[in-house]
């Protein structure tokens, strides 16, 4: 017999492990599946914009949520989840995870977030992890006094730079742009490194080595040359949401594969729910402070969700008519 | 010659503070006008469901946010803001202080914030954070076992009073009227729980106690006593925004004087933004992490804003389509 929970989370990360504190705290059942706590986060080296918590790594934040969850009563499961299949009678959730396990779920957030884009060119899957790298925070550190390359144009690529400039002999910044997505403040930084040479416009059109990467054709060349000598390249030209479940479950996304959610963070199929950066919430803007937010709203939704469940009057309509106000038959549930 | 600022946020609780982090981030020169470090959640005594900050007093977590911001380089006045108007170019806004200081704000964020209406009773001001509350979702969890009583007829007090019924011992609910303006599932739902008890119509003419809440005095007596003794009294009678500088500004609000925002949280009127329990956001959820996470989305909004401002292509269309992709002319310039 499978264990009943009436909220299962789906991923560790701030939205998820925000919305756990507050789906205890509504006294719903509640279980976070993921398998890295803290997600995403966890690739952020320093975080010093999250209010109220000055200086602190993403790895060491995302601990402390996962801390205080857990103390309010959060279950968690540290794997991933495989399937989910969602119950004839529309009330309910299987979910199996990646060591077989099973569960039943009354309602579901997921909170699965994004993964990084790819170069996409030949021999770049080989040389990941020998020199390729999609994590500056992550990886950085382990080419001291080398040469390396930042590809990108946004806030990652750019204080990327910045900071690879710390240890490493010489940072080139790729840009297919001259102007840049980052923050000003920051490409102001990066141009103040006497070892951070910027390659703008600029691409890559092929990355080659034979046991570890060794060396980049540029698009443009720079001083007659196509080829540049690397022992690193860090690609940030950013992220994308996976698509498994979400297409299990048959949410509605955008062009970019986000899932489309409410203000109430409510996904076009009753009783799932969705929040952080695998949204098309909060403008957009995927910070640790609007994940937080999304969990927190999710929470509310989902216990509402469950309270109507337990209501007979849920009878009387289909239950998504509760949840989205702008569909609301009137039957006085409505949230 | 008045000191020119790119953004004003006027409020100092967490959607400004956090606003303010955000904004220096961005190179915006911001100052931020405010009488209480930390806003309304200086009221709240334990704050256990701020994400990572496992257990702390509103007044410390304020503190903290606020030095992080300091630290960062935010400018800061402890005062009021007086009036507001704004410049006949339409680019600027004077501001003056309760004391008589002014400058110029490029841009402004309203971050005032929601009053809770008080009981105004004898006795309340001393017993406010040592057994009454004016917020379920922050304070109910502290009541565990214990007998607590919510005052209110509205959404709040009933599904507040649901919510302690999870957990509380007993739970009355006052009301000075036998009907509820609550959904009438929500009353219902309330009254299925066998631990919450209605006292309606019914009113509470007194609290009392020494070191903490001890009782309150009823107006009408119940089995002949007017006397009911209590852990926790819940005062959900609404809250609200106050509406001096909100309507100076001529910022379009709903019925209740909340300021209507986009998901952007711009206002009705170009380069005024507005963030936290002031405004209709987040689901109107109006916690702490959905503050932080307004001020956030508000600061990129005011960056964008500040960005167009000086942007030749500024003068090519009204600067509001510019933060509002939807109404968006292609200028290349939008968020």
């Amino acid at each position: 017999m499978n264990k009943t929970y009436d909220l299962v989370i789906i991923g560790a990360g701030p939205a998820g492990l925000a919305s756990a504190i507050y789906s205890v705290r509504y006294n719903l059942k509640t279980l976070v599946v993921g398998e890295v706590v803290g997600g995403q986060m966890t690739e952020v080296n320093l975080v010093e914009n999250y209010p109220g918590v000055p200086k602190i790594s993403g790895i060491e934040l995302g601990q402390r949520m996962f801390d205080q969850a857990r103390e309010l009563g959060m279950e968690f499961l540290g794997e991933s989840v495989e399937t989910i299949t969602k119950h004839l009678d529309n009330s309910s959730f299987q979910i199996a995870t990646s060591t077989g396990k099973t569960f039943t779920a009354k309602s579901l957030l997921v909170t699965s977030g994004t993964e990084p884009k790819r170069l996409e060119v030949e021999n770049e899957k080989r040389l990941r992890g020998r020199g390729i790298s999609y994590c500056i925070t992550c990886d950085g550190p382990l080419f001291k006094n080398k040469t390396v390359a930042v590809l990108g144009g946004g806030d990652a690529a750019v204080t990327g730079a910045v900071e690879l400039a710390s240890y490493a002999k010489q940072v080139y910044l790729i840009h297919r742009r001259a102007d840049f997505r980052a923050k000003p403040s920051f490409v102001e930084m990066a141009k103040a490194k006497p070892n951070v040479t910027f390659l703008v416009p600029n691409g890559i059109s092929k990355v080659d080595g034979t046991a570890r990467l060794e060396n980049v054709t540029l698009e443009t060349p720079v001083n007659g040359q196509n080829l540049l000598a690397l022992d690193g390249l860090f690609v940030e030209i950013g992220s994308r949401p996976a698509t498994t479940l979400t297409n299990q479950l048959g949410l509605a996304k955008d062009f970019y594969n986000f899932v489309v959610v409410g203000e109430d963070q409510s996904t076009s199929v009753p009783g799932v729910f969705a929040a952080g950066d695998i949204t098309t919430g909060s403008n957009k803007m995927r910070q640790i402070t609007t994940a937080t937010a999304e969990g927190t709203i999710a929470s509310q939704t989902a216990y509402h969700y469950i309270q109507s469940l337990r209501s007979p009057l849920s009878q009387l309509s289909p239950l998504s008519l509760h949840i989205n106000p702008t569909k609301c038959a009137g039957c006085g549930l409505c949230v």
